[in-house]
């Protein structure tokens, strides 16, 4: 029998809130766990200090298990070269929106997992630490482990679990095409390798012994009893909890996503360089989804903020990273915690 | 309540074999319905005569209802120009494989649902007709529904489902990225409009009245029970079958799905003209997945099949569509009847 994912992390309901940088904090975080889930507090865009003020959040508002997660992406060697022909494809937009192209900032602007943040991480003790793009260096891990840590990671493909089972980490997210942000692909970057929930979930059920958590596409208690059907052991859901209260989502993006523009999404490397979904805007439909220009991950974000800001000012999402999943139709203005009790009324 | 698949066919299992153009005639179709599912006889590539054969052979062997195939969509303009390109492309690997290029033929291989099919179809009231594609004009449909025809056709998109119920149809196929085979797209040839089935089917199900039928990933019974929980009234099912002794898939088609080649698919336009999922072999690797240059469809598939021919003669799949779903772990070498009731087994 596949071992609980309940008894794994000592949480009440088989909901995970996936981590969402820059859309969510540890309030949702804290809401998601005291409502019997676990909550994911998103890692990758906070330095130290904020790291440390979000974890003493947590701290201080839940005693219940929850989740941090960092990006463990290979740090990219600046290429000046791309890295100018990505400012020349952005100038007319430059010149558009009044932004002085020669002050705009490069370098990353999301962090990977480091090992100065396990000192960090060992004054609180997180229960659980998922990694997306693969995992750390087994030296990382290990440490992690000291204070009882679960280890979780996403796989995309088959391969990817089966690598991620190898290096023996306490679940596996299947990441199904239908999911929001960013695919945490990572044996390969040929997106055709990309695989939808219904088949890749039981797929890897049936490949590994570690317990699977769906992701992709589920929106509602019908869809985590879909999920439970074909599987899995729990569920983790981003998508559904951009609207609550609790997520720091713009009011510019829950608009979006209550509108008929969120029926169309793409996988885009516009924002970031990797591939990641969001909702179809002007950047996207104007430069193409996938660009061929866009700096290595996380480094074409940097020539891209300047131009989300100035057209946010002006009330404009044409540069915004429109997060979501394939299916928002589970996207509902209510607490974090009612949302997780839905959530979970099947399973 | 939503009317169940089972009372409007007149069936005893939800599931539905889908019909695949080339691997399969009557017999596969046969024991479906036999078995207490339904039976789908392709009907794109067959002539006349040869339409009436096959529709005699059901009917011989089966009092069961059953659903006939038909494409529909536009007749092409030749445009000479494209198909010189296109066999220009072609032509290193005519060299390669000792083909006259000059006795190679051009036009259509499949063919639309035309008017006097309707005449043929007329002769053996086929219970259910499905479409893929869209639909024919209305007044066809009305002249099947004379003999009491149930009308069927595939929506990818929620625009699509919604298009399909406003033309009344009497179910809905909520075709999913993983789906093998052609892509029953009509509204827009945007790929990144196509959506996973766990994101697309319950949107669908929301949004229509009309009854909703899964597919894509779906090949075992735990994947049938995940897509009722999802709201579906039934499933089609496609790629599971494909090892069935019924079925005419070639000892290549059979071999590699059996192979871990199987695993990486990818929509591809180099067949037919149109995307459909197929696994990666030598001509998709090496001219890209979507290819700019193929003719319309159906007009690409001519100048193919030559080279399908020389290298299958040479027992290479290089050049084979190799259609598959993104799931075919539910692949098994046993009878259609056995499987079709295996499939219901949580249903």
């Amino acid at each position: 029998m596949r071992s609980s994912l309940r008894a794994l992390f000592g949480i009440e309901l088989p909901i995970i809130q996936a981590p969402m940088a820059g859309v969510q904090g540890s309030p949702l975080a804290i809401a998601v766990s005291n409502a019997g889930g676990l909550g994911s507090l998103p890692c990758a865009m906070l330095g130290p200090d904020a790291l440390r003020a979000e974890l003493a959040a947590i701290k201080a508002q839940t005693t219940k298990p929850y989740n941090v997660n960092f990006f463990c992406h290979p740090t990219p060697t600046p290429d000046p070269a791309r890295e100018a022909a990505w400012r020349a494809t952005l100038a007319p937009y430059y010149q558009q929106l009044g932004i002085d192209a020669s002050v705009v900032a490069s370098g990353p602007v999301r962090a990977a997992f480091a090992p100065e943040l396990v000192e960090l991480l060992a004054e609180f003790k997180p229960p659980v630490v998922s990694f997306h793009f693969g995992l750390p260096a087994p030296e990382l891990l290990a440490r992690l482990r000291r204070w009882g840590a679960k280890i979780v990671s996403s796989a995309t493909t088959l391969d990817e679990a089966l690598w991620l089972e190898a290096r023996g980490v306490d679940a596996i997210i299947a990441q199904g095409l239908e999911a929001g942000g960013h695919r945490g692909m990572f044996l390969s970057d040929d997106l055709t390798r990309q695989v939808g929930t219904f088949a890749l979930l039981p797929q890897i059920v049936r490949a590994v012994k570690t317990p699977v958590i769906a992701a992709g596409g589920i929106a509602d208690a019908n869809g985590v009893a879909a999920a439970l059907a074909l599987g899995a052991a729990g569920v983790q859901i981003g998508t559904a909890y951009l609207l609550c209260p609790e997520a720091t989502t713009s009011a510019l993006h829950r608009a979006t996503l209550a509108s008929d523009a969120a029926r169309h999404t793409a996988i885009t490397n516009v924002f970031s360089g990797r591939p990641a979904r969001g909702i179809v805007n002007r950047v996207i439909r104007e430069l193409g989804a996938m660009s061929a220009v866009a700096p290595a991950f996380p480094l074409a974000a940097a020539a891209m903020m300047p131009l989300r800001a100035a057209a946010e000012a002006r009330g404009s999402s044409d540069f915004s990273p429109l997060w979501s999943g394939q299916n928002p139709s589970g996207c509902k203005e209510i607490a974090a915690a009612q949302l997780t009790r839905e959530l979970a009324a099947r399973a």
